[in-house]
């Protein structure tokens, strides 16, 4: 465990989960996919995120897509599967195929639908921990589950060690930096902000895990190497051009589909422009781009010199 | 299905999940709990509900639960089951598993932990339905799920026939009469409200399922009984005795337990002093009420004189 | 004061500002207004209210307004003037010019801006009361102030007689129904319901509190008569044809114009199409209705034969 | 304006309003106050924002507020005034009478209570810039206000010349730098965020307005100078040092007394503490903080070394 803490370092793209026009998961684009973010440099995947459909994804789907990437990977870098579920034993549930499936770590969010108290939160994640033989990362997440881990909860986590790492997707900086203060110096806080990754850098983060990283996985990179040497200007330049390609998830019309359709559509539209999979598709019920939409994407990506990948 | 629609009238509480010392689904109370429900004239069960701990539940304890109201019930009157979670597919998976162990009817919120749009929603049903043999009812319920199943879309899924009644769980009254004007005539609005139950019938509820029938099920039928043949003087002398005790959900600390556990709590409290279930145990990661909190239950029950059941 | 208490019974419309193409009080349209509502019947009017977009009147716009429906009104039925503003000291200055003008009484939220918590709100009253001789009606309106008055706090109001009624627009029925179990019998509880009105004066409400009845205020004195004499049918029938009615505030686009916009300049549209007042100007920075949508809003008027006034 | 643009740099602490045993406005304390944001080197003073209790001020409060530190300050630097109020002419009136007692510019939120349209939040600006000679500066403070000024408003009215700087109070900081992606260079944003205002210099803001500046301003101040000469670990060691300091806000008991009544009361209580201000009083209906969390906050001062101001 202290290894794969070590190891939770770097760029660790939270992957999306192509899909074949039968609505399956795309194998062949996956692995493309998995080999674009590895030979980028990518320090880690994660599987089974907010990003990768997890919460429409079923069991056969997820369990393909962590195979998949557990082959792919083949141990070269940590495989990091989410269990995200509403409660401890439907979480556990999830975390023990993962860890039959050889992930190296489950990511977990509080519980949701239900409103927990904060100490039925660590109480959550004692339980967890207990039932199963992998390290755990926290997955702070509101805008999905309603709830924060605050940064005391995390400090409690990390000192009892039920935690080995947090994905800190909350978009508070001031929380992400007051968490900094309180958790262990060794203890890998990871940012999953697509537009503060360079400040997030500076300011301790072990790590980025940015949806935008499958789109341009090289551009990540690029700045997480400039922000760790100190070179904040490039990290600045790296960014302001990260956040210019971001401005695609803002394209599609949200009066005619959903915030999550348009955000995963953007990036899954951006992807196949660029040949890193087959299509755009995403699961069931989102609504697709259309046609309009993705063009836009595409004078994106021609601006910013975007191109398919080789 | 218009058989199961002209069934889900009347008083069909949402059962909760009792649980021995080992977390499992205690049968012995729950076919008690049945048998309580059944007797004071229940015209349907609903496991796997909010009340019923759903997120809470692993596979097992939902296979458990559903087996033994399917064999206590024998048919007697409908059996609902939650198919609550977070997407399409993860639905339709729960959907087949209550269709197999002989559920009639399956209870299916919108999308969660995604942010749908409203057609996206519909879009979402319209699959479920295809995807099953079984009846569909809608679960409008915006405080665990976070969005509204909105008075028109409900009327567009009633106008396709992808659901054959509602569970109302928002609190909006004005919302309810909305939705009451704009489906069919024939098809029928459940009610989830414990505190305006006898006024959500004089509006047009078919039903009546409120958590706090597991607690006094002889209070919703006599209340159902008196509001159906317009007798609301009695029926709201009803109301406001149950709403004197539904104030045992306000009991316990929030400081101390979340919002979940102080209103599961409570109910399963009441239930184990009344003798219904043999103790008040939720599911993890939820915390217990302490002793100060169940004897303040106690006394509510003794001024409302509910007693053990026979 | 108890005999003001008294008197906060039947329909008391919060009436618009109408304005005219300087922006000024429409004097002439207020008078007719005014005129209008007591040939109607109604109990009493509130000026500065939410619907007379009270957070957007300067001044010298709210004395006007108040003037005129102390002169025009002349003690006929209970003038009751908003002093909305975000705290005690500003809400004071507010009353104190109010009771200058001749108000019966004053009409006051929680704090807002800021966030108080529950006994900071009573000690609120508690210093406006003492700061002013004329009565307080509590005025609950969570989606303009962000925060409730709770039950309990509205308990502790009637209780220390700091307000001598409530006007509740929560929108919460069983908050409502709880604070009537918690008031003295005598204290009165109006709502601002414009579509369970019905419902709530069978459940106990003094009086009503509309913004529709400033479109169709013989509407709302027909409900009321119905159902306060128990004929819940005709009540029912009227809510319904009112619900009808109250649809009007949908057509609005609101991706061009704002909720407050649309609602008030959808009322104010049908006042001036009925000849109530002379155009249905909102105030700035409120953007106008367009052609098409006062078009359909005409529409709406036909079907339901609401013409005119005479 | 585009000198006072010019001269919106550097820190600008928004100015609590010292009270006196009688409730009004502790001149003397005032004074004091100023002299030491003065000698500690703040770029300018902002009087009437939400750490001045602007939404409890009544008129003669805000007057004398005002007139003191016009007078006090002299012209040395620039005096911001806020006009905050629900609606267009209510802003107005009060931007008149900032204007009129001598302020340099005034501090305008979006409308509230309301529920704006972002294109009517446009208009407000518009007609607010017209009606007066001052310059204004926008305030981005959705929880006050519950609205955004999102980046493309604030650039919409930074294009058309209606606010000359902005205030970000949103706490977001991926916004904040979309908004200086999107406004003219020279524009300047200013940052009211007191725990990440090292990387917001770093980012490009113009300048600090941090409520907790009243208590360190040479803390702010030696951040300030840091950051900007690009020393960007010395700024480091202020934030951090800063953020134990801004911990005072969490230490009064939100049990007993509501947010605002905390952090304004922990601010004045650690300025009485340090002889900036005669005694820690906020304005009713807010509550005092008690003994033990008085004592406490002198604690983190004597930990911090923040004794009395010469």
């Amino acid at each position: 465990m202290p290894d794969l803490a070590a190891r939770l370092r770097g760029v660790i793209p939270p992957l999306v989960t192509p899909l074949d026009a039968a609505g399956e998961v795309d194998v062949g684009s996956l692995r493309r996919l998995l080999a674009v973010a590895l030979s980028a440099g990518a320090h880690g995947v994660f599987l089974g995120g907010s990003t990768g459909e997890v919460a429409l994804l079923d069991t056969e789907q997820r369990r393909t897509a962590v195979e998949v990437a557990v082959s792919e990977v083949a141990g070269a870098v940590p495989v990091l599967v989410g269990a995200v579920d509403t409660g401890t034993r439907r979480v556990i549930e999830q975390a023990r195929g993962a860890e039959a499936l050889g992930a190296d770590a489950v990511v977990v969010t509080a519980p949701f639908y239900v409103h927990p108290h904060p100490e039925e939160i660590v109480q959550h994640y004692r339980l967890v921990r207990a039932a199963i033989d992998l390290p755990v990362v926290g997955y702070d997440i509101p805008s999905a589950v309603g709830a924060r881990l605050t940064p005391e909860v995390v400090a409690t986590l990390a000192r009892e060690r039920l935690i080995v790492a947090l994905k800190d997707s909350s978009g508070d900086l001031a929380g992400f930096r007051e968490t900094l203060r309180l958790v262990p110096t060794e203890f890998p806080v990871l940012t999953g902000s697509e537009l503060v990754a360079d400040v997030a850098v500076r300011l301790g983060a072990a790590g980025l895990v940015p949806g935008l990283g499958n789109v341009d996985p090289d551009g990540y990179l690029r700045l997480w190497h400039a922000a760790r040497t100190g070179d904040q200007a490039r990290a600045g330049v790296e960014q302001d051009r990260l956040a210019r390609l971001y401005a695609i998830t803002q394209i599609p019309d949200r009066r005619r589909i959903g915030e999550t359709a348009a955000a995963l559509g953007a990036f899954k539209a951006a992807m196949a422009l660029r040949g890193i999979i087959a299509n755009g598709r995403t699961n069931l019920p989102l609504l697709p781009l259309d046609d309009t939409e993705v063009k836009s994407i595409a004078e994106v990506l021609d601006e910013l010199e975007l191109g398919p990948v080789a």
